[in-house]
């Protein structure tokens, strides 16, 4: 009998597994006499993107000496593809929520994407022609003055006090320098990835949106988006709400009006890379999947980011989710055939996490249990 | 195409779901060109069971006036099969604990099963020959005193002091008085259904395992569970713990010792009942399910029940569950293929009961998204 070819493809599932370790996973339940597996580890410009390109590319693992969101020094990670002279970043990688834990600073206000920039020099001292800069992921709400005061912008109070690249300085910053900036930047071509179509302010922005899963507290909501307000004006006159802008607590903009980078779907483009519309086209059902499945995730995220291009090749697909929410039929129409929630009883949000490696084991199961049933029914 | 026979036979889901509620979503959600579905009424002795031999016998649904564990007028309802002269009885329609809300007595020490004993004498007077009381669901934890005072015991304490026949009586009990027992129980045949072995006493007792879940605190059970030993030794002198004696708050065991009772499966009574084994036969599929499967689900609840005999045609089974712990092996050894959690997200257990509707349906989706999916890549 012909097995049945399955390609693996689950996101990361934010505080539990990566999209390596969740390949795995159903790679160990399913490889057998009647299944086959191809696991390809996936993102969507956030926490992974790395490492997808890792595990999927010729390129090369580099380290460049720098600091973390908290001001630690650290070795951050990219991935290098020497032929094409392209470095892939993650803004993840250096100023990770992550990386941050009860003992460390966790106020977005103290928090700097000051090691994204850095791992750009480093990356331009390494002579890239191009440079992947993926978004997401991150405990900072910084508007990217960290990663832009890595390289040499300068970011002045009302008294022309130079001021820290942190979220705290954003609603003091009156004027901007480009002097001192690297001018290496202007031979590179710069492509920013995020996942969601995510504005700097209002009620989808950077800091309504974000804002408490990175420590703002609903007193501080005000203020902030105030401050990022006030950033956002010092920084373009026009002050216009561009889609991507608020990613990684709107590194998206600063990164965009300093690099005058692209900005594109991290899932298209790393789908791309993958070239995973061939190896879509290779199987017979593709399980995709990611920690929480909503109306955001109809929006570029990597399910329906997969979904749609299986729809192209007509193959199936199934999403393991550790959260569900919506009707089922939306995401039938989008591609995602059945979607499997890996949560099995009432229980906190710690336990679902902690059970996680448990739980899609089990939904695992459940899927490949049914299937066989039926292939069992047909014989 | 020859269409897929499935079977659903799911239990009903405490707080949530009855068992034709839950057919029906199967129903609905199943039935086209591909499948059909036959809805089959179950229960395990508890709740639904008289719905359940009202559905799927011959029977018809009689009426007795009685009185509820909280001591209110009620009509009670039995299922009653003339041919036989048999009646169905259920403790959980009089006695059961979604009969208390907040502003009722709900604490075990003050309901009583009166109601049962009522109803059995309501049957009696119908010239009924034979009785299936099922156990299970009760607010009260008796030890079955009211029951047996409708039929005639009484109870007295130390100094000769009648009883009332509730909870808080159970540590007075000095002497029992079967003198005025209603002697046509001589005639009939009794016969006791329960879910699981339950005892009275001990660990896995009435108490200490129902108690919290009818309104005791932990304060309570130390001088519960003494007056229910001291009652167990008034009753029986040879204090012997017998599987059952527990079920419904102790009702098991006063039915048991006054009208010599055999106690079996509710499940495997049930199943004889409706021809459950041929029914299987004809299927393909079987549908089952519970609000809790665990490890007390492999001791006699319904899903174990119907799995094994599903085992002896050889028709795979698939449980849908609201809560699910254990390891999936461990129901595939008894014959259930896949376990499918209805939960779709950390939530508590009140949403979790409140979208009981909306997340069987997905569930059922999910499933028949998978089955057809297999069906489409073997075609």
């Amino acid at each position: 009998m012909k097995k049945m070819r399955i390609l693996s493809v689950i996101d990361s599932m934010k505080g539990s597994l990566t999209s390596i370790e969740a390949n795995a996973i159903i790679s160990e339940v399913f490889s057998d006499e009647i299944f086959s597996v191809t696991e390809l580890a996936i993102a969507d410009g956030g926490e992974g993107t790395v490492a997808a390109f890792l595990q999927n590319c010729a390129t090369e693992e580099k380290l460049a000496k720098v600091s973390d969101l908290a001001g630690r020094e650290m070795l951050a990670h990219y991935a290098w593809l020497e032929k094409e002279k392209l470095a892939v970043i993650e803004s993840a990688n250096t100023a990770g929520i992550h990386l941050l834990t009860d003992n460390n600073i966790s106020h977005p206000r103290q928090t700097s994407t000051i090691g994204v920039g850095q791992t750009i020099q480093v990356a331009l001292s390494n002579q890239a022609k191009k440079i992947i800069i993926g978004l997401g992921g991150t405990g900072t709400i910084d508007g990217g003055i960290g990663a832009m005061s890595a390289l040499g912008v300068a970011f002045f109070d009302v008294e022309g006090k130079l001021l820290e690249p942190i979220g705290n300085s954003l609603g003091s910053i009156c004027t901007i320098s480009y002097d001192n900036v690297d001018p290496r930047i202007r031979d590179v071509e710069f492509i920013l990835a995020s996942d969601v179509d995510s504005f700097l302010t209002g009620e989808a922005g950077a800091v309504q949106m974000f804002g408490k899963q990175k420590g703002l507290k609903d007193s501080d909501m005000n203020q902030y988006e105030a401050d990022m307000l006030s950033y956002h004006k010092t920084l373009t006159s026009s002050c216009e709400n561009v889609a991507g802008d608020g990613a990684a607590g709107g590194l998206g903009i600063g990164l965009r009006v300093l690099l005058q980078a692209e900005m594109v779907s991290g899932i298209d483009l790393l789908a791309q890379y993958f070239q995973l519309l061939d190896q879509i086209a290779q199987a017979d059902l593709i399980f995709t999947g990611e920690g929480k499945l909503d109306s955001q995730s109809l929006k570029g995220k990597v399910p329906v980011g997969i979904s749609r291009l299986a729809q192209k090749k007509d193959v199936p697909v199934i999403a393991f989710v550790g959260s569900f929410e919506g009707e089922s039929r939306q995401y039938e129409e989008v591609g995602i055939h059945a979607v499997v929630p890996m949560i099995t009883k009432v229980c906190t949000l710690e336990q679902a996490l902690s059970d996680a490696v448990k739980n899609l084991t089990q939904a695992a199961n459940t899927v490949k249990n049914i299937l066989v049933l039926n292939k069992g029914s047909n014989a």
